[in-house]
């Protein structure tokens, strides 16, 4: 039997942004809002909300900024949509003033991503968000490096503020089914009256097997992209995803039709998903930024030089 | 704590060859031998043992027969050999007297392949092989079609029979990891006399993931290739394993060396990985040759046309 409470949540042009600085053309972003709509998704986030006076135009694209003119573009007039819209904020760059009043935006939710420090701060932009009359979530980035105590204190937080939705974040695609069976558990213990989400990363060829492990234990809102595309070993892919769920309303085939007609020809300019530097730093629980700039290098392959330079401080030799 | 019953069996060349029909050179080979060595796995599968008079030498290179001479070549002389040999041989390809007296071979241990209504022939192979001074397995394929009863029954005739390791073999990449809990404690309870291996295929990016879960439910022999080299979308990387494995004799970096100097140039001449047709046959529970067709045509990247021709007579749409 299909569980109703779950929301799937395609991360394509937001996740998939970070490898092109969100420089995909309208008819992409419109092609996967079709096909995300057409196969049941219930969610897509279309990419940040984010100041334009932190970040210029020149150098990225309109899905870093998801002004209104630029999504209605693309989804329609107002009253036209589909599905339900989301935009990341990440703390830090954005003011409460970037975030438009509900009614004159197409966005459904914002969802707020965080280091464990900022949890404070999180808190209040989720808040104004939901006072401005969106959904909210806050997204708790990079958890594996966070310890058990700093985590209780941070889930007693969320505990206490009203954002209903919270999600487990495996920044580092570094956790094994075990971590997320213990995880999905602390944070449904903690948090009884909110839903729990999942975003997992591809570094150790686990993002789908731990979203099952979390839907498995309880978790209700599942991120995933089309054909795993995302910054480094990429995201769980939305098409095994969706092949998975037992719901009736989840079709498969428009994402396998938007993936050859609009992410195969990405493979030519970007290049994401399993490689053995993301590889490394998912085993060393480590930010995949140096594996992100080794596989930018022009000796992509030399993969061992890589390994002794990044284990030469630790014991994964 | 590690756990010292696990032994790790490296596929590459024996599974690899399933592309290329085993025409790997000698220096692949040997390279292959010295860094699994290194690595601290425990066996090494080269090829297949086959009768001679099945297969053409013109067509099929030495791995496909695992004779002596060409063994030594790559080992060096029979007392040199560093890690266990492996051979698998298939029911129906092989006759009794193809298997050489152990005194005459480097191989430790034969693995006989077969399908459920092969079970009888497969014991009396593996016996066979065994009273020439053989270890033996018995690899049970495609179990994922494979109905409650007679898994029972074929599980009952394993109990009785001398080989002591028995193989749950995942030929269509269908299982998810509560199937392989299932199934994982099934043949624990139906052999609880033998060891229980995991041979996982990665069509839903789930290899590594339902390896691990054999693990947690006591399987204690283990399949991987380099880089998840092999037929199809591949198998379990050997080097996810090797660095989830806590066991301080495994050591990765041979493993990444030998993957950047001997499996990066095999990407250029073969194929293999997760793909939208090996996806899809992994879903529908079917052997992946359909997949393997599609995608070594000219048009491979047509996977919606794959998935139209191939659903059209089931209900995934």
């Amino acid at each position: 039997m299909f569980r109703s409470q779950i929301k799937v949540v395609d991360c394509t042009v937001r996740d998939g942004g970070l490898m092109n600085k969100w420089q995909f053309d309208d008819e992409f972003v419109e092609k996967v809002y079709l096909a995300n709509t057409n196969a049941g998704v219930d969610y897509m986030e279309i990419g940040y909300l984010s100041s334009e006076s932190a970040f210029s135009r020149d150098e990225y694209g309109p899905w870093k900024f998801c002004a209104e003119a630029d999504l209605q573009r693309v989804i329609g007039p107002h009253g036209a949509k589909k599905i339900k819209l989301s935009a990341m904020a990440d703390i830090g760059r954005i003011d409460f003033d970037d975030i438009p009043p509900r009614a004159e935006s197409s966005l459904d939710m914002v969802r707020v991503a965080c280091y464990i420090h900022q949890i404070d701060a999180a808190i209040a932009l989720a808040h104004h968000c939901m006072d401005k009359g969106f959904e909210a979530t806050i997204n708790l980035m990079a958890v594996s490096t966070v310890g058990p105590r700093s985590l209780a204190e941070a889930l007693d937080d969320l505990s206490k503020c009203r954002v209903p939705i919270i999600y487990l974040v495996d920044s580092f695609g570094a956790f094994y089914s075990e971590d997320i069976d213990l995880l999905s558990r602390k944070y449904m213990e903690a948090l009884p009256n909110k839903a729990i989400g999942i975003h997992a990363h591809n570094n150790q060829q686990l993002a789908f097997a731990n979203t099952i492990a979390a839907i498995i234990n309880g978790v209700n809102y599942l991120d995933g992209t089309l054909y795993g595309i995302g910054r480094g070993a990429g995201n769980c892919p939305l098409e095994l995803l969706v092949s998975f769920l037992k719901n009736p309303k989840f079709k498969v085939k428009p994402l396998i039709e938007v993936i050859e007609s609009h992410i195969f020809p990405w493979r030519e300019k970007i290049d994401w998903g399993y490689s053995i530097p993301y590889m490394i730093t998912g085993v060393l629980n480590q930010h995949p930024r140096t594996a992100i700039a080794h596989m930018e290098s022009d000796h992509k392959d030399q993969v061992t030089d890589y390994f002794c330079q990044i284990t030469s401080a630790t014991d994964l030799v």
